[in-house]
C-alpha cells in the first residue's frame, strides 16, 4: 500500500509518541519532530508507511539511546493476553466452527497496539469478534487452501497478539512456521516475545531478519525470502503486513482489524471492522 | 496558549482537510502538505495554534483560488441550528436557572465545528450540556460580574454556534456587542454569518478586523482593540479564542467544549468536557 497524504500527520504523531515513551526531554522530542518534517519533505517515491515508520523509530532510538522503548509495553501485553489463554481455548473448543472462531479471535488480538492505549477493553473486542460480520470475508477460500496445504507460514504482528495467534495455530493440522521481526520495532513481536507467549510450543519460530513493522521482502534475510517464496499458504496478521504485502503476488491471506481510516479506505472496509482478505494471486 | 508538539500533526491534518474541501487535486494537496512541512520547520517562537492555522488556510486559499471554501458548510450549519431555535428558547424559559441553562446551551453550540463531521448529533450534545457537570465552573463569578456590568463584549466563534449564542444573549439584560472575524477563515462566523443567525436582532455586530480563527489582539483593528480594552466583561466562545487569549489579562470568561486533547491538558479538563473558565485577572 502506498503512503497517502493522510499518513503524514500520523507519522509525526508516531514520532512524538515514540519520543515520549523513550523518555525524551521536550527539546529532544522537538528536535525529533523537526527531523521528521525533513524526512517527510524528502520522502522517496514508493515507500510504504511501515518503511517510513522504521526510519522514524531508528531516529528516535539513535537520539534517545533507547534500543527497545516498547519492551515493557510488550511484556505487559503478553502477560495480559496469557491470562486470556484458557478462556480463548474454551471459546474455540466449544464453537460450532472452531477454525472460524480461532481466526476471529486471532483478529481480535490485533487490537493490542503500541503505546499506552487504555481505551480498548480486550475482552470487549473478543466478544465483538465472535459476533460481528467480517467486512471482507475470504475465510472460505482460506479454509479450502488449508485443506490441501502441507505447511503454513504465519507472519506475526504485535506482542500479546501472539497469544491469540497461538490459539489459532492450535487448531491447524499442518506444521506452522511463525515468523517475527528481526529486531525490536514499536511493539512488534520478536523471537523473545513469541517465546514469552508460548508460540514456540506450537510452531517453529523464525526471524524475518528485518526490523520494519511489516514485511518488506527486499529487506528480509535470504533464508526468509526463500521461505516466503516457497510457502504453500501464508497467514499475515495486522496492518503493517498488509501495508507492505498488499501488492505482492502470493498465496496470502491477511487477517486484521482495521484500526486506521486510510487503510480502511484502501481496503474498502470501515475503521473498526474485521477483515480476512485473500491477497493478489500469482 | 503556546503551540505544543502535538499541534504539529493537527496542523498537517488541517492542511489536508482544507485542501480537499477547496477541491484541490491530489498533486495540489500534496504541494500544500509539503509547504506546510516547510512552514512547521521554520515556525517562529511564540505563535499560537490559530496563528499557524491562519497561515495554512491562507496558503490553501492562494493555491486553490477558493476564497471561502467553508461557505456552504457555514450556511448549512446556521440553517440547521436555526431549526433548534424554538426548542432552545423553551429549554431556557422553562429552566429553573435560565442563565445557567443558556450558558450551557451556548457551549453545546460550540460542538459545531469545521468540515464535514457527521459524527456528532447536535441534539445529543444539547441534552448532554443540560446534564453534565462543568469540568471547570466559573459560572458564579461570571454571574456576579454580570450583575453590575453595563455592557458585554461577546466574542463569537463558529457559524451555527451563533444561533446558540443568540439564545444566551436573549437572557442578558445589558446591551451586547457581538464580535466576529474580519473575513472568512475555516467555519468561523463573519458578519454575514452572524446576520444569517439573527444575532443582529439581539446585539450590535462588529468585525474584529482580523482573519485569524481566534482573537490575536495585535492583528485586530484599532477600533476593536479599544473596545476590548475598555470592555467591562467579555464572553469568549470556543477553543480558538481560548488559545489566543488565555494569557491576556482581561475581565474575560471562556465558554467552550474541549474538543482537542492538547487544549484539554492545558486547561486540566478532559476532552469532551464543558468549561466556563475565568481568564487571567488584571
Amino acid at each position: 500500500m502506498k503512503t497517502y497524504l493522510d499518513c503524514y500527520p500520523c507519522v509525526l504523531r508516531q514520532t512524538i509518541e515514540a519520543a515520549r515513551i523513550s523518555g525524551a526531554s521536550e527539546p529532544v522530542a522537538r528536535d525529533l519532530v523537526l527531523k521528521t518534517l525533513d524526512l517527510l519533505r524528502q520522502l522517496p517515491e514508493g515507500l510504504t508507511p511501515p518503511q517510513i515508520g522504521t526510519q522514524v523509530h531508528a531516529m528516535v532510538r539513535e537520539e534517545t539511546g533507547h534500543a527497545d522503548p516498547y519492551q515493557v509495553v510488550k511484556q505487559q501485553a503478553t502477560k495480559k493476553a496469557l491470562l486470556f489463554l484458557p478462556k480463548l481455548r474454551s471459546l474455540v473448543s466449544e464453537a460450532e466452527d472452531p477454525f472460524a472462531t480461532a481466526v476471529r479471535l486471532s483478529i481480535a488480538g490485533n487490537i493490542i497496539d503500541y503505546g499506552p492505549n487504555p481505551s480498548y477493553d480486550l475482552w470487549d473486542v473478543v466478544q465483538q469478534a465472535l459476533r460481528v460480520d467480517l467486512a471482507i470475508n475470504d475465510l472460505e477460500s482460506l479454509r479450502e487452501r488449508l485443506n490441501t496445504a502441507n505447511s503454513i507460514l504465519f507472519l506475526g504482528d504485535n506482542a500479546g497478539e501472539t497469544v491469540f495467534d497461538r490459539v489459532l495455530i492450535e487448531t491447524l493440522k499442518q506444521p506452522v512456521v511463525y515468523a517475527v521481526r528481526g529486531g525490536p520495532i514499536i511493539n512488534d513481536a520478536t523471537l523473545a516475545d513469541a517465546k514469552a507467549a508460548g508460540v514456540d510450543g506450537v510452531a517453529s519460530l523464525v526471524s524475518n531478519g528485518s526490523r520494519i513493522p511489516g514485511t518488506v521482502l527486499s529487506d528480509c534475510s535470504p533464508a526468509f525470502q526463500k521461505r516466503f517464496k516457497e510457502a504453500e499458504v501464508i497467514l499475515a496478521k495486522g496492518q503493517g503486513n498488509y501495508e507492505t504485502l498488499s501488492e505482492v503476488q502470493a498465496p496470502i491471506w491477511f487477517l486484521l482489524k482495521v484500526k486506521c481510516p486510510v487503510i480502511g479506505r484502501n481496503l474498502g472496509a470501515a475503521a473498526g471492522s474485521f477483515v480476512v482478505k485473500q491477497g493478489l494471486r500469482a
